[in-house]
């Protein structure tokens, strides 16, 4: 019998198709002869020695050979951080200008190199330019939302080999976010406690889906995964806003993502993957009631019409058994 | 300047990409070298005469041969037709036994033929097989929302060549659903109007997207389009309830699609695509606020970590440009 399972943070329902499942190692991505990468493209803007080649640097982590991490306007933004915030509203059409910020992270001198085999240390380094860019972007008094994402591999949407992440801020809360917070206030209001503190303190206690723990996050596949291997990785320490990430966190998540990506390039061969991390709106600060997070999702399979129909999802796989695969795969 | 829009339907943000806008053609697929598909397929169970290897049969239009469509079972179906629906709470993990229908249609007896070379008589049969489906549906109490739609092509999510789409009907209203009936009440009840019937009346009046229209609909392209190509048809006539529509609108919806498939087609070249119909929850009657519609997804750009990280879409395109563009291509 299939079943459906409500994600109590997000409201969502899924249907976990026990009748059309998979086992987890068939979700391993077949090998496939692709052309070698190399470790140095003289053409790719992002490579050492080429940053002439990009736009306006905002930030750098500084390294052997001049930076380790830095941090660029993109060249085509989605975004501009010129301008002020002016809406329109012309009965039902509705407009705001364009305002904010799109900045490219590149993540690592090599061309070649996938996340998954980055050190702690290196980790370590993007996810600080990641707070510093956040920071800087959410005294931006027009900035309202703060999104960090990466598209590793074409299913996931990149066309640039070089391994980069994004930040987006934008002049607007979205909608998804907000219908969240308001499922997370209504949650506080008749329990008095944050959904998600209640949620990790039981996977915890359940240890079904979790898959990976380091003293400050926890690694887990969640109850209601809308696919194949979707993982939430929460911090320990109730905290609303990414920025406020301490620095022995940042080393933890550092910890907890190699982990994570290493289980996946090994379990799974590699899977093309976004991960982003969902925080509070900028101009929110701390409150009892929102826990950012951040959300890894493979892109082993294809949201079609039901999904785009409906905005439910139909999952193959079961998180239970998913997250033990997991746990048996060795991340080194 | 980039710009944001907003849906006024939905309430989704949407940022219209200006800087790194693409002219409508340059969206046209590449040509591809792809396997000839043969008309009929001895190994396809939606095939004439291998009626057996499919499931049960639950409708058919009759014909040529025995039928033009056949509605049958999903042979590994999302949902159950068989159970209680039984809700279980323990704490944080909220679940429903998985009950509910997942249909086939099978739209056409030739294996190989593209939906938009359909005639509007087998479009109409397609239509009408849909329409007697969900009224059947709709009288089981477990049911609470009826999705029909269709992936077309391997981008938009299927894997079986011969042309079919599917009826899905779940045991809860997903929250997506939910929410848009929340937007369409508050509008309701601030304006006094269907946001539809006041969307489609100013689309109708600046002429600016629409793209086709007959008697009883209207084909758009959204002001607030979340993709490139992204389009809605609208029934004119206000109803809640897809299984609601009447004959003589069967015909011009099977007219008005013909034209859109068929402009998406020879414009385009063939484009993988989904499309859905978006209609009240089933235990719903017919409501002032809600409006039944179809939607189509052209899959020409891949959704990656930015709309999985806020819920927003980029759209590289103008929705403005593109109506244009599909109203000077012509659909035969």
């Amino acid at each position: 019998m299939p079943e459906l399972r409500q994600n109590i943070i997000t409201r969502e329902w899924v249907i976990i198709a026990t009748e059309r499942a998979r086992r987890p190692d068939e979700f391993i991505r077949p090998k496939k002869a692709t052309v070698p990468v190399p470790q140095f493209d003289p053409a790719c803007p992002f490579c050492p020695g080429n940053e002439s080649m990009s736009a306006a640097e905002t930030y750098r982590v500084a390294g052997e050979g001049g930076w380790a991490v830095r941090v660029v306007e993109n060249k085509f933004p989605a975004l501009s951080h010129e301008g002020d915030r002016v809406r329109s509203i012309d009965g039902v059409y509705r407009s705001m200008s364009g305002v904010g910020f799109h900045e490219v992270v590149v993540e690592h001198r090599r061309h070649d190199l996938s996340p998954a085999l980055y050190s702690v240390g290196e980790l370590t380094n993007i996810l600080r330019a990641y707070r510093q860019r956040y920071m800087q972007m959410r005294k931006d008094p027009r900035v309202e939302a703060i999104i960090i994402f990466k598209n590793h591999g074409e299913s996931a949407g990149t066309s640039l080999a070089h391994p980069h992440s994004q930040i987006t801020a934008t002049p607007i809360v979205p909608t998804q976010v907000r219908h969240r917070m308001d499922e997370a206030i209504r949650f506080f209001d008749e329990t008095g406690e944050c959904v998600f503190c209640t949620t990790l303190r039981r996977e915890l206690a359940d240890r079904l889906r979790i898959v990976a723990t380091t003293d400050s996050f926890v690694a887990f596949i969640p109850y209601a995964a809308l696919s194949p291997f979707h993982l939430w990785i929460f911090p320990v320490r109730h905290c609303s806003s990414f920025d406020e990430i301490e620095e022995h966190e940042i080393t933890d998540l550092a910890a907890t993502l190699r982990t994570v990506l290493g289980k996946l390039y090994r379990g799974l061969n590699d899977p093309d993957y976004n991960f982003s991390i969902r925080s509070i709106p900028a101009r929110e600060g701390q409150r009892e009631y929102f826990h950012w997070y951040l959300t890894v999702i493979p892109r082993i399979v294809r949201a079609a019409g039901f999904e785009i129909g409906s905005g439910m999802y139909i999952n193959t796989s079961l998180p239970e058994e998913s997250a033990r695969f997991l746990r048996g795969v060795t991340a080194e």
